[in-house]
């Protein structure tokens, strides 16, 4: 009997060897500077990247031994160093803590460090990096002690789409234990160039609901992460960031139809992250009979001047979104919570849209800031655990 | 309100920007040669690698204005052709349907093209390239008209490792509506090199029993996809590919706790492909009060040589896996299905095996051909596809 070895044979007759030991570059066996252990976001045999968890630096390593320039891009770029094996190191001045996307460029060409997992970022796969937080990120890690929720991968098909929709529903760990209880939903959106399962992979989100409900802080409830893009697949692709239709009138009813739901709006919420933040603003403030609850993490709804668009009329609060809030008074009595959350590192645009609301009547608005973080997953992360323990009550 | 704006400049600071516009480079607005489609394996915005559906031919496109040379690896190597605006590009041969790694080489660095989605193999994050099969591979396929199961991704703590261990795990669309009801279980696994989201994402295995159970060739069952390695996050990372322990010891027991499951041997099986049929001749025969269906997808046990311990003495069908087969009549009690596919590419061996164990009188045997195709995803969803029909009844 000389299976295994036909398997080994079949790889080589398949061109998978070659690759498979070229994809060991970053792998066991390579030694790691004094204080440094691989990043818990590479791929499990990956050394590279590694990072000091108490000065906050990370050592990349490329292999690339033909390349006359290796930069790597993070936070801006930065010149490799080739030692005299051909391979390429950088070590970074101390990081902000959190999820950062990187690339590698050889030669001018964007690269994805195969050291790293894929993160669906920038609308492809991306590499990315944690620096970790000590105790404090606590929340956003996987903790043995307390039950744990689900991340359901499903599919439904869209009439509007012409295409199956896949979509990542989080349910809470007492779902299955309570099969005649109902539970409020949560709609939660990516931002541009991700996908929907950056909220479940980067995002941590049933870690964060899993320590939140089993503290008490937060009602169990099911969140639902959708594509915020509405994907073709004609010859030339295309996507669309406008996704209230689909929301509106196919995601909704699939959900309330497959789980076990409250349809009411006192129990249904919308947030998003980035493009996501307007996405929310858009859908909910033009369809307040479907939601009560709204918040947007690093983005939100446009008052003002339009970016996209600078040759329209500047909208005021009185008119934006067909005059919702020019009746303080009535929103008010409606819309149960609107969220505003930024990173400090962002700028003061999110601030000012709390202002403008604020100063004009409007409340149960909550203004919520990340310290010294950016436009980045550890943003939105926080964002999420103070938005969550104030929903549904 | 400069929110948007504010996002824009972040997303500059932060060095994303670059990075991004340079990520379309296979995306759209790239024309395509007549008769070809942006391959279904691809992100959603990239026209190539592109696939005629008639002449299974593939085109691939690569950016890298000052590369020396380019290298496709795909079934064998293959150089690329620079034009006059430093893009490389490459027509294959027709290929073999089904799913198929590949690996694009610059300058002697294998780099995996971000013009695909990111499939899990050879330890690393690999693009992956599939070429259509017509209406005979509609059972791997989306399917509207049915109901759809889910795979739920669940982590759980394993003492044994010492981590958290992520499984994904299929329940058939019923589950939900019938509380009350018990299903059966088959656990199966990946590969080498692979990882347990190889068989929901590469293998299709919801379509495929979602398929299966609406045409009610399959009883519904519950399919748990664990992974086959023991991952560690030591300083120095490890993998075993001993996988019985934690099978046995934690993760059954945490199913039949977490899923309604029947607990008894008639109704849990085991299957796995490559090195994870291997470990399914392990955990299974070893643990005949556990099981009662097993099967090997291009992958099964050893009797005779052992490829890894060339040293050591060969075993026959007598003395392998404790002499479990030796008493024929006493196996064929016990157990219910011994599966044993291949893919007529890939050699002799599983045919050795089954006519040896058929020779020495084992029943309940059955031996499966992938005709024309090799160690791949299509010989795996087709092994599937005969296999689990045959379960619990």
């Amino acid at each position: 009997m000389k299976k295994i070895s036909f398997i080994l044979i079949a790889l080589m007759v398949h061109g998978m060897l070659p690759a498979q030991f070229a994809g060991i570059q970053n792998n066991q066996e390579q030694p790691l500077p004094a204080g440094f252990k691989p990043a818990s976001t590479n791929t499990f045999l990956s050394q590279y990247p590694a990072v000091n968890p108490d000065t906050r630096q990370a050592t990349f390593r490329v292999v690339a031994p033909y390349a006359q320039n290796v930069t790597l891009q993070l936070g801006g770029k930065h010149a490799m160093t080739k030692d005299d094996k051909g391979v390429w190191w950088y070590t970074t001045d101390p990081l902000v803590v959190g999820f950062h996307y990187y690339a590698v460029m050889i030669d001018s060409v964007p690269v994805m460090d195969r050291g790293s997992e894929a993160y669906f970022g920038s609308n492809w796969e991306s590499a990315g990096i944690e620096i970790p937080e000590g105790a404090e990120g606590d929340y956003y890690r996987f903790n043995k002690d307390i039950a744990h929720g689900e991340i359901r991968s499903l599919y439904h098909w869209s009439d509007i789409n012409g295409l199956e929709r896949h979509i990542n529903v989080y349910v809470p760990a007492e779902y299955e234990k309570n099969p005649k209880k109902k539970y409020p939903v949560l709609y939660l959106v990516h931002g541009w160039g991700e996908d929907e399962n950056g909220w479940s992979v980067q995002g941590h989100v049933a870690n964060i609901m899993d320590g939140l409900i089993a503290a008490g802080k937060s009602v169990p409830m099911i969140i639902v992460m959708p594509s915020g893009d509405i994907k073709t697949n004609s010859d030339v692709r295309k996507a669309s960031g406008d996704i209230t239709d689909i929301l509106i009138k196919d995601l909704v009813p699939y959900i309330d139809k497959t789980f076990r739901t409250y349809t009411d709006r006192d129990h249904r919420a919308m947030a998003g992250l980035s493009r996501g933040g307007a996405q929310t603003w858009n859908a909910v403030l033009n369809n307040m009979d479907k939601f009560a609850w709204m918040g947007g993490f690093s983005g939100s709804g446009r008052i003002g001047k339009n970016p996209f668009n600078p040759s329209a009329s500047p909208t005021t609060v009185e008119t934006a979104y067909n005059g919702v809030f020019k009746d303080a008074a009535a929103f008010n009595k409606k819309m149960k919570l609107l969220f505003i959350s930024i990173g400090t590192a962002e700028g003061p645009g999110a601030k000012e849209t709390y202002e403008l609301l604020k100063n004009h009547g409007i409340n149960n608005l909550v203004y919520h800031e990340s310290q010294g973080t950016a436009h980045e997953w550890l943003t939105w992360r926080r964002a999420l655990n103070d938005f969550a323990p104030r929903l549904f009550k």
